[in-house]
C-alpha cells in the first residue's frame, strides 16, 4: 500500500475532520474533505452550543504531532482548578493537580477549527468543501452521496478510503445501522439531563468578571452550573439540568419569573453578573446529553468512524475534544506500522483504541456524578486534599485519578481508568474507617494507599478468574 | 380506570405475549392479539432456533399466577445440574445447588406456547389473530398497521393500549427509535459468537443416548457445546462459536470434512451420539448472540413494550423467558396497585422492573464466560463445591450466585447480581489467599464468606459515595 497513491475521502471538518486532514496530508495522501456546514471562518455557526472546550494534555500531544503545539497555545486560557460556589456565593477553588505545571485550559472551539482548517489548506493535497451534506455512504462501493447546499444537485464521489468524522449524529454510522450487512453493535444512551448555554458577559473594561483562570461550578446536587473563560473577557456558562424530575427542570422553567426565582434562589452570585440570562435563556436551545458506542468502526478496508462518530461521550471529564484529537494520534501510529493493507490497519486501530474510548465515555459518566454530588461532599473533599498534598509532596509517585486521565496523555484511558478506580476505592475506604488521615506522615499515607490500590486490583483480577 | 372497558392490543403471540394475553383476560380486559406467523399449534415453525428453554422458579411463579403450574410440569423434564464433558469423553456431573428441590427444567418451546395460547383462547374477552404482521406503530395515536399475509391487505387497529411483545426485532421498538419523537436511549450489543442448533437423536427404543437429567456442557475456553433433553428422547444441541476468530470458526467450517475433524477433535463423545452432524449443521441456520437494551419502554400512557421486545438477553444464565414471564408478574403487582391512568402504571411499571432486566441482561453476559471457560478452572471447581457443601448443610443459610438468581424468585434480579459478585467475589478471593478449604470447619467458612460478602459490599458503597 503506497500512501501517497491513497485518495482518502473524510466527511466532515469539524476538529477531528480537519486534523486528520491535515495530518494525513502530512503524511502525503491525497484527501478531499466534504463538510455540510458553511466554512466557519466565513459565517458565525456557534449558535449557542459548546462555544469553548477543555484542553489538555491528550490533545496537545495531537498538536506536537502536527507541529501546532505553539500557534495553540496562544489560543488557550489555563484553569487551574475547580472554583465552587456554594448558595451564599463562598467560594473555594480546589486544584486539578498538586503539580503547577498540571492544569486544563478553555478554548474556543471556532478558534481552534479555524486554525486547523487553516493549517490542512496549506497543503495542495488537501481539498475542503463546504455547505456539501453526506447524505448515506456505500461502504460496499466506498462511494458516498452528497447534497450541494449551494447548487441542490446531488452527486457522489469515491475514494480508496472513507472515513467519517461526522460527529455524534454519524451519517456514515447511520449507514451502517441501517444496512443491516454485518452485525452492528451500537448504543446511544442518553442522561435524563440536558444542557442549555448561557453567558456572562466581559467587563466594561474587558475585563472577567470572575476569576478567569479556574473551570467555575456551582454543583447543586441533582443540577449545577459551569463556566468556563473565553480570551474576550466573556465566560460560557452551562446549566445541566433534568428536563422532567424535580422542583426546577427545563420542562417547568417556562416563564422568566420561574427562570430568575430559580437562578435567585440556586445561583444568587451567578445572577449577579448575568444581566443578560433571561435574553440568553429564551434564545439558546436545551440540548440533550448523550453517549454513543459502537463496534465495528470499520467495515473491512473501506470506511472508518473517528471522533465523535464512533464514540460520542458527555461532557463531563472535559475529555470529547482529547479523546478525538487522541484518535488521530493513534490512527498515526498505526499507520507507521506499514501493515499490508487498508483492512488489516483499520482492524489493528479498532483493536488497539475502541477499550480506551470506552474507558473515556464511562469516566466521563463517572464525573458527571462527582461534578453535581459529591464535590459537596465531606468525604469527597477530603480525598481531594490529601491527594494535592501527595501530589505536591510526591510528585512523581503520587496520580490521582484525573491526573492519571487528564495530565498522562502517555498512559490510556483504560490503564488510567483502572488503576484510577481502584484508587479512589482504597482512599475513600481508608479515609472512611480511620486509617488514613490528612493528620498522618504523608510517606506512610501514601504507601498505605499504593498497597491498598494494588490489593484491590488483585482482587478483582482474581474475582474475574482471568 | 376500569379495566374491564379497556381494549388492550397486544403485538406478538410468543410466550410473553401469549402469557400476558391470558393474565390480562384473567383480569377482565379486552384483549386482541396480532401474531405475524402462523398458528404454531398447526403449523411446525421451530425452524432449528431454541427449540427448548431452560424453565425455572421465576417462570413457574408466573405459571402459578395464571394457575397452570400442574399443567405445566407435565411439559418438564429436570436438570438436576450442568454434566461436563472433557476431550477424553469423561464426564462429571455439578449440580445447580445443594437443594434436592432446586433444578431447573428443560421444555419445549412449542409445547409451553401452545398451552398458554390454548389457555388464552378459552376466555371469551381474546382474540388471537395470526399471518398479521405489525408493520408499525403510531404511539401518539396508539394505533398500529398490519399487513394480513392470507389477504395481502393492510389494515389498521387501535386500542386503550398497545402492548409489544414482539421479540428481539420489536417493530414498536424501532417506531420509538426512528420516530425521534423523544429521548430513546437503546442499545444492541452482539457477542463475537453465533450459535447453531444440532440434535442427538433418541435411541431405537425412544431412550435418551446421554444422561437425561442435567444440561451437557463440553466447554472448550473460547466455545463450546450444550445439550438439553426433550420429551421425546432427544436432545437439542447448542453449538456456541465464533464468528471469525480462533482456528475452527463458523466462518470457516465450510466443508463437511473440517465440521467432522472440529468435532472429532473437541467433542468425540458427542459426535459418537450424533450421525446426524452433517445434515442439522448444512441445514440449520447460524443465528446472532446479542443483549437489547432500551429505555422508555412506554410512550406516555399509549404503549409499551415488554419480554424480549423491551431486553432480549443471551441464553447463558437460561433466565430469557423466566425474565419475560416475570414482566407479566411485576406488570400484574402495579395493575393491583390501581394507579389512576395508563401513564402512571406503565411508568411504575418500568421504574419497579428496568433494572432487575438490566441485570439479568448483565448476568447472562457473565455466563457466557463462566460456562466456556471458568468451569474447567480450578478454583472455579473448587468454588462450586465449597458452595454445594454449604447449601446442603445450611440450605436455609447459604445460597450461590446461581441459586440466588434461578431459584430464589422472591428476591429480585437486581438484588441478586449485587449480592452474588460480592460472594463471588469473596469466595475466589479467600480460596486464591488460602484463608478458605474445603477441609475446614463449614460452619467457620460461612461466617467468613458473610463476613467477607458484607464488607466487599460496604466497599463498594463507600467508594460510590452514596
Amino acid at each position: 500500500m503506497k500512501e501517497k497513491q491513497q485518495n482518502i475521502l473524510i466527511i466532515g471538518a469539524g476538529l477531528c475532520g480537519s486534523l486528520l486532514a491535515l495530518r494525513l496530508a502530512q503524511r502525503g495522501f491525497n484527501v478531499s474533505v466534504y463538510e455540510k456546514r458553511p466554512d466557519l471562518r466565513k459565517v458565525d455557526i456557534s449558535a449557542g452550543r459548546s462555544i469553548n472546550l477543555a484542553f489538555s494534555n491528550r490533545g496537545i500531544k495531537a498538536m506536537k504531532l502536527v507541529g501546532l503545539e505553539n500557534k495553540v497555545k496562544a489560543l488557550c486560557i489555563p484553569m487551574n482548578g475547580r472554583m465552587i460556589h456554594d448558595t451564599k456565593g463562598n467560594t473555594f477553588l480546589s486544584n486539578y493537580s498538586g503539580r503547577e505545571h498540571e492544569y486544563i485550559n478553555s478554548i474556543s472551539r471556532g478558534d481552534l477549527n479555524a486554525l486547523l482548517l487553516d493549517e490542512a489548506e496549506q497543503h495542495e493535497n488537501v481539498n475542503i468543501h463546504f455547505n456539501k451534506k453526506c447524505l448515506s455512504v456505500d461502504f460496499e462501493k466506498t462511494t458516498a452521496l452528497f447534497k450541494d447546499y449551494t447548487s441542490k444537485s446531488e452527486f457522489i464521489e469515491d475514494a480508496d478510503l472513507i472515513i467519517g468524522t461526522d460527529g455524534a449524529g454519524s451519517v456514515l454510522r447511520k449507514s451502517y445501522y441501517l444496512g443491516k450487512k454485518f452485525l452492528f453493535s451500537f448504543s446511544q444512551n442518553y442522561l435524563s439531563h440536558g444542557y442549555k448555554e448561557l453567558s456572562i458577559l466581559p467587563k466594561g473594561d474587558g475585563s472577567f468578571r470572575i476569576h478567569k483562570n479556574a473551570l467555575h461550578i456551582w454543583p447543586r446536587g441533582s443540577f449545577m452550573l459551569i463556566a468556563l473563560p473565553n480570551l474576550d473577557g466573556s465566560f460560557t456558562v452551562t446549566l445541566f439540568l433534568s428536563y422532567a424530575d424535580g422542583k426546577y427542570n427545563f420542562n417547568n422553567l417556562d416563564t422568566d419569573k420561574k427562570v430568575l426565582e430559580f437562578f435567585q434562589k440556586e445561583f444568587p452570585d451567578a445572577l449577579a453578573q448575568m444581566p443578560n440570562l433571561l435574553e440568553d435563556f429564551n434564545n439558546n436551545p436545551t440540548s440533550p446529553l448523550g453517549t454513543v458506542k459502537c463496534s465495528p468502526w470499520h467495515f473491512k478496508g473501506n470506511t472508518l468512524l473517528m471522533g465523535d462518530a464512533a464514540h460520542a461521550i458527555v461532557p463531563f471529564y472535559g475529555q470529547g475534544m482529547n479523546a478525538s484529537f487522541e484518535d488521530v494520534v493513534e490512527f498515526d501510529q498505526i499507520l507507521d506500522l506499514k501493515l499490508d493493507n487498508w483492512e488489516e490497519t483499520l482492524k489493528a486501530y479498532e483493536t488497539k483504541r475502541k477499550k480506551d474510548t470506552d474507558a473515556i465515555a464511562d469516566l466521563a459518566i463517572d464525573n458527571y456524578f462527582e461534578m453535581r454530588d459529591h464535590v459537596a461532599n465531606p468525604i469527597f473533599q477530603e480525598k481531594r486534599k490529601l491527594e494535592m498534598a501527595l501530589e505536591k509532596e510526591f510528585p512523581l509517585e503520587y496520580s490521582s485519578k484525573y491526573s492519571l486521565v487528564t495530565f498522562n496523555e502517555n498512559l490510556s484511558y483504560s490503564e488510567a481508568m483502572l488503576k484510577g478506580r481502584a484508587q479512589d476505592k482504597a482512599i475513600l475506604n481508608m479515609l472512611s474507617d480511620g486509617n488514613i488521615s490528612l493528620n498522618e506522615n504523608l510517606k506512610t499515607v501514601l504507601e498505605k494507599i499504593k498497597e491498598e490500590t494494588q490489593n484491590i486490583l488483585e482482587e478483582d483480577t482474581i474475582a474475574k478468574l482471568r
